[in-house]
């Protein structure tokens, strides 16, 4: 888009030209800063060095925490952080009509920020080696900033967050990402953090525990297990990738050129955007679900003992009390509930060429958590041990075409973390698969999307879920190589 | 955009084309199908036959309606329909930092829809004279449907909704638009209702109280004061007016031509759309709005007499109950309560041209009722009388601009009703004023935006509030002259 008369000054002019400085971002592997053959270098000892002893603790036993007595819900006695309460859901067309467990309610609004800054004319990431109770493997990359609203308004007592003013004051830099986004409807009462991209020409002093990657470095991390935190590829897929002139057109037909159609502006897709979201318009006024927030205290089917609130089938998840002693985080120890859930996770877009894009399916579901009913998750988004106590048809659809995918139709198979500061050992595995364009795939609840549509719905709020942005990430990782 | 594999015989073909066929209509005051020279032979005769009485009536005298006797507030007996309620609204930075006040509860989604269709060549809306009883004149235009989801599932006992179908099932049809929409915020516990805009090919009977207007000619009957009604213009102003193709390029430097390419895509804008997004995630962060359904009893500042809720100060509103008595209308006699303002209010946009292309300076408000915190909303919104009691730091900006402006200036004025159905002979007088670019205009909760750059956001939900998008379809009217 023109801009009448911004001042000549102004970095806001290099706007325009983000997707071309992150598309060669993209394929930078190589930077003068930081050489990826070397990173795992400072990255281990690294973790060594910033240990984290996390271990579980009764939920009586939590210091700071406590059991409201009239309701059972657990809150920290500042009466801030968040709380865990119940949940009463009612969805009359759902395969599971009614049902209750319980829920993290987190009413504020954190900042997950990436700093960018071109070094050598390439464009670099600020990430930073964090430790999070819930991590299975202590260090992971997180964003520059990863904080809560108690966090950076002193709540913690911590001491201050790095590079946060960038974020707070965004006078003179360039704004790359700036949109509110949810997090795990299942896990989360319409939880929202502001996803953030800011673009500095400054000197920054780079402080222990970060490093500067270019955005195809951090790619070629995606393909190692637990390494890229969620909250990374959360922001990472809130890049404008999605610029209409493309760097280099893409040869030939194979699968990378699809992908790299897919994420340029201009080349087509199977349905306008105006028919995706008359079709979300449609998912959100047609599906019903009513929650309603209740006590944690007798939840039907939920079970409370000295260790964990436990569903009494065994699955779905538990909340758990842990505590943690870390160096390398604001607060040396304290303890927190965490929602533990039973079992590795499967995140997976099936993916097809139509036209030499590649298309991926996406699917509308409701959760609980959402603040706008139903978003657009991956194809398939499950943990399949659950579903031995759910009805046959809340099945995930599309599931076997995901686990009996033979090799060479797998682009992407790599386990990773979710938010490491809730969740206990939470993964998924993420994948892509690529099948063919078929008809069995044209079903109510889905429809295929190339990733420049889904890239122009990620510049408003509360359309494509998580896990969807971590796949939306993962597929990027994949365009460089 | 390039659609892939689309069925050839799909009409869903028109849609990229959809913004040429609205220019055509915008530009077609003339129609075989209705003179708008005649328009008031058939429109005069229906105002009188299609009566209306409305008397007020006393709360507690309100047939099928009853006081809740633990709070006081009023429901339906079928627990259907809408309620009245109390709200508490915190708000620490705003200048009134804490309130009550009674508020519409209507959490179904509605439809309002216009169905559009060739004759000739050229686009029609199919528009109903509808009689609301809170109209000051009894009969107005409204959309083809109105119907709230209590009307088209039963519990109106009434006869069915003309047209619904068409909004029902969507297949065939070409849908040009679709997307849920909030009301006023002030009024309406987080209301929103479906604004549709179905293009059909088919034969479609015409029945009485209905009749084709192409968009031109609906654009004549809004330079009346309170004929087209409010779900009539934000049905409009959600209309795809915005392709990239302009029909004619605009000639000359005068505001028409100004505003012919302020409603064209392609047309350059004072701030992207990226730094506009991200402003508003900035308010919607920033700002704090906590809100808490309370009794309507005991309401503080509130006073319930036999005829009345209202505020202790005679401002802002009250609560009233009415009976009616209604031909052409589902039911024929009913009872209901309803919102009185006090006062007409004021809607303006100030306006200038930057680079020959019109920008409105837009506001971004918080209104209690809101599902997301804060929208889009003309430079002054108010009822000027109710500042009398409220804090100098409430005073509307830029009021005085808008009020003192002289005739030359004054682009259109117009006073026109809101929604009938709930709002007792709620009128504002919308404005639009030209004014020079000035940096008195530059202010953190302001900027300026061409028309395209609304329309684009239009495609999505709780962007632009509902006396926004009023004044989008009243500055529409403007460009076909």
């Amino acid at each position: 888009m023109t801009v009448l008369h911004t001042p000549p000054a102004s970095p806001d002019l290099d706007e325009s030209t983000a997707h071309l400085r992150i598309a060669e971002s993209v394929t930078s592997r190589e930077s003068s800063l930081t050489q990826l053959s070397t990173f795992f270098d400072w990255f281990t000892p690294l973790r060594d060095r910033s240990f984290t002893d996390v271990d579980r603790v009764p939920l009586d036993d939590m210091q700071g925490w406590l059991t409201d007595p009239d309701t059972g819900n657990l809150r920290h006695s500042s009466g801030r952080f968040y709380s865990v309460h119940g949940l009463d859901i009612q969805s009359p067309e759902g395969p599971v009509p009614r049902w209750s467990q319980p829920i993290i309610d987190q009413p504020e609004v954190g900042i997950l920020g990436i700093l960018v800054k071109k070094f050598d004319g390439v464009l670099h990431c600020l990430m930073q080696a964090k430790v999070e109770p819930g991590n299975c493997n202590g260090l992971q990359l997180s964003p520059t900033v990863q904080a809560t609203r108690s966090n950076y308004t002193g709540v913690h007592r911590g001491r201050p967050v790095p590079y946060l003013e960038y974020f707070r004051d965004l006078t003179g830099h360039t704004i790359l990402a700036d949109v509110r986004q949810s997090e795990q409807g299942s896990w989360f009462y319409q939880k929202r953090n502001r996803n953030m991209v800011i673009e500095v020409t400054d000197e920054v002093e780079t402080l222990d525990e970060f490093c500067w990657l270019t955005i195809g470095q951090v790619h070629e991390l995606l393909a190692l297990d637990d390494i890229i935190n969620m909250d990374s590829r959360t922001v990472l897929a809130c890049l404008p990738f999605d610029g209409a002139e493309p760097l280099a057109t893409p040869p030939g037909d194979d699968f990378r050129a699809a992908l790299l159609r897919s994420f340029r502006a201009g080349h087509g897709a199977r349905h306008t955007t105006r028919q995706i979201l008359a079709w979300l318009t449609d998912v959100r006024t047609r599906t019903e679900v009513l929650t309603r927030p209740v006590p944690l205290r007798d939840l039907p089917g939920w079970q409370r003992d000295p260790a964990a609130i436990a569903h009494e089938s065994g699955r779905f998840f538990e909340v758990i009390g842990v505590h943690v002693k870390a160096g390398g985080r604001e607060v040396a120890e304290w303890s927190q509930p965490m929602i533990r859930p039973q079992g590795v996770g499967v995140a997976a877009f099936l993916v097809t060429r139509i036209d030499g894009v590649l298309h991926a399916l996406v699917r509308a579901i409701a959760q609980p958590g959402y603040k706008d009913v139903a978003e657009l998750a991956p194809t398939v988004q499950c943990v399949p041990g659950n579903y031995d106590v759910l009805p046959e048809a809340a099945r995930p659809r599309f599931l076997d075409a995901v686990l009996d995918a033979t090799p060479e139709r797998i682009r992407y198979d790599v386990t990773l973390s979710e938010e490491g500061g809730r969740f206990y050992h939470a993964r998924n595995r993420y994948m892509v698969v690529e099948v063919d364009d078929d008809p069995r795939f044209d079903h109510p609840d889905f429809r295929w999307m190339p990733m420049h549509q889904l890239a122009g719905l990620l510049r408003h709020s509360y359309y494509v879920n998580v896990e969807a942005r971590s796949l939306v990430a993962c597929l990027h990782s994949l365009s460089g190589a």
